[in-house]
């Protein structure tokens, strides 16, 4: 399904159950830029520009596989601590594409800061040689299949001309549905704070999991802030709150060869610049980039392929946050939980196996499980109270919460995922066939 | 599904495409016996009692999981070399059932005890006071009901009156079959070979994934022989052939409470006893332990929940074995692998998507993928013989070999698994409901 801007609000009122949509607009330092280059047939918007005129700090956490994308290997080469652009395109992941693969990266990178040094004298009257290894890039889609570089390079043109200095919800909105594969709804996030004074603006969008075509090559997240924060602490920062956002979200466990989160700050806010991670002005900033980050997450997971439920595993009181996070991930990520919440099944023996396979020593007899507000399991026992016909009612829902609470120490951990249906294996059993 | 005695031959028939049934006969030093004790509604064998008049030598591997069934923690705490008995029983799995779990199987036992004493003197005259300590127990089915200890107890004269001496290959399935859950099929396998110059044979029944309820507990092996080798040998042995058969086979990557593979050896063959590991007579029989091992974990696979395709993925020359290990198991859990196969879909990407994601460092440059006979990626790159639609016809086969060759190394190492389908959601998600 591939759904166009005048469909979206509808889409936009049927989802806004699981996670309600926010409208992002003009972000100062950011211009955006999207095309047809025709890399879909029928025919889609698949090629999306983000200029930083100005140039923007940046950066970027990539995917943990053995096996990365050709544009992760170009942009894991980038030593410049500014960026000027990150050009994303759909459809083909660049991944296993070898030699040729690279180098049409580079083709398209010499083109484009070409033409963007024509744009830059044209428009500002300000010769500036922008460089080829200061362009980012983000690929997704088909893994094995020859990265359609000429077609890309072909529409820089356009691309170039189609560049507007003020942006508004609609060419957002435009950017976050120029990236999807087979997501159904685009995913776009934002929250504003201040630092010292000044107010800042953080806008994010993704694309998620869809995976028809041989592979899809998942998360693509892009978040955007006009704070001035030098590229050393935005590092800092996507590290840290990345943990808790897009690295706790867990659809089918598998892991893309493209997966790409990155951070931009275009600086025009004006703060005076924020040089240390303790600077106190952080604070607001990165209880709002948190809150970004994870929004993106959860809607990547709410689309996640085939769901109709979406499901926060919270492990409470662990020893440590690693022994919180083995288990969240071991229920979230257990086959026969995941069907058991598709089966809207009360089926809370599975929790307790995917618990035990986590290996984590744990004190069965302090184990306490609330699914909701419904008390399930109480001390290791099941809890006196418990009512299987209410459970099964609250199965019903769209957003089911689980609680399991160790009592060993006091650290924490959320997972986000979502239920394992037929739609799912219909999805990536039945399509190509 | 249920089956019985009487149609077992045409499911033979209908299953002896994956894997061909073999027929047991008389092992000498077991004996069999199996009842009714009404665990099942509609009633069904669900008891199943091997008892070893002469004793037995015997090893046992249990679940990794850090939850396990209270028969797993009684059977932990048996430090008698010899055992007496193994009673198993189906539809509960006496996990999360707390100390009325453990004290339920203390009941059966102290009454299984008596009364196998009694019939003891009565058939051979022997005074032997046979200890509740001598008696193994292995539990499938829900997880966290009550264990109904009374029923079992209370078949206890049934079970005893049923010994019989001499086993043919009905008592053989019978028993396979009084052990199932929801598996489709019974599991049994055997070979012969000789110890020096003594045949000896050995025989196996396990039952598999099926997780209807609550949760089942997955997989219980056990393996007979009539050589007479140590207890500290069989352990070693078994620890040994374990690793490449019944934990090198995967269905959902899920681990129950209740796993445990045992052996058993009541001596009767009368070779000299073997109580080194590095006695020559062990070569053979090592291989013949190996094949009945790696015989039930196939069937296992091959009957997994939903399966309609039986898949061998085949690791070779890596650096060492673990990461042969990892990343065959990394390609075997892989829902988009698995879901690929189900479509019968050459969807090659995916296997290349999930060798990444473990995280094994490969090079990539020196990449091979076989599937079937057919070369599909060599040297890193796609084949230049590579034929989508042979491939394509390939994939409808029930057998598939996945030959993953890393050319970093002389190690190797084989799991097998089954294709995620739709019968699996459905058999997981919807049968309570």
């Amino acid at each position: 399904m591939v759904i166009n801007l005048r469909s979206f609000l509808k889409i936009k009122n049927k989802h806004s159950k699981i996670s309600d949509f926010q409208d992002l607009e003009h972000l100062d330092g950011v211009a955006i830029s999207v095309v047809n280059a025709k890399l879909y047939n029928p025919p889609r918007d698949d090629v999306v520009l983000f200029y930083f005129r100005e140039n923007a700090n940046f950066a970027s956490v990539y995917t943990q596989s053995s096996i990365v994308s050709e544009n992760i290997k170009w942009n894991r080469e980038i030593k410049s601590k500014k960026i000027k652009a990150l050009l994303v395109n759909t459809r083909n992941a660049n991944a296993f594409t070898g030699k040729n693969g690279y180098l049409g990266l580079k083709e398209i990178a010499d083109e484009l800061s070409v033409q963007l040094s024509i744009k830059r004298k044209d428009d500002d009257e300000i010769l500036e040689k922008i460089k080829s290894n200061e362009i980012l890039f983000g690929c997704t889609g088909t893994i094995g299949e020859n990265f359609p570089h000429e077609k890309i390079k072909k529409c820089i043109p356009e691309l170039i001309n189609k560049i507007k200095y003020n942006q508004n919800k609609y060419i957002w909105v435009k950017a976050a549905m120029g990236m999807m594969t087979t997501d159904l709804v685009p995913k776009l996030a934002m929250d504003e704070c201040k630092i010292g004074s000044t107010n800042v603006k953080i806008y994010g969008v993704a694309k998620g999991s869809g995976m028809i075509f041989p592979n899809m090559a998942t998360t693509l997240g892009y978040v955007f802030t006009d704070a001035k924060i030098s590229s050393k602490i935005l590092k800092k920062l996507l590290k840290k709150h990345i943990e808790t956002t897009f690295n706790a979200i867990s659809c089918d466990g598998d892991t893309s060869t493209n997966d790409m989160v990155s951070i931009f700050a275009t600086g025009a806010a004006k703060n005076s610049i924020i040089n240390n991670l303790n600077d106190e002005r952080l604070f607001n900033f990165e209880k709002s980039l948190n809150n970004v980050l994870l929004n993106l997450a959860k809607r990547v997971t709410a689309d996640g392929e085939g769901a109709s439920k979406f499901i926060s595993i919270l492990v409470e009181n662990a020893k440590n946050e690693n022994d919180a996070k083995k288990i969240a991930f071991s229920v979230a990520n257990s086959p026969l939980v995941k069907t058991a919440f598709a089966g809207e099944d009360p089926n809370w023996g599975r929790i307790i196996m995917a618990i035990g396979k986590s290996q984590i020593q744990i004190n069965l007899s302090k184990l306490s499980i609330n699914i909701g507000d419904i008390k399930v399991i109480e001390k290791g026992e099941l809890s006196v109270d418990y009512d299987e016909i209410l459970l099964k009612e609250f199965m019903k829902n769209e957003k089911i919460d689980v609680t399991i609470d160790l009592k060993m120490g006091s650290k924490s951990f959320t997972v986000y995922t979502m239920d394992l249906t037929k739609k799912y294996i219909e999805i990536n059993a039945d399509y190509r066939s």
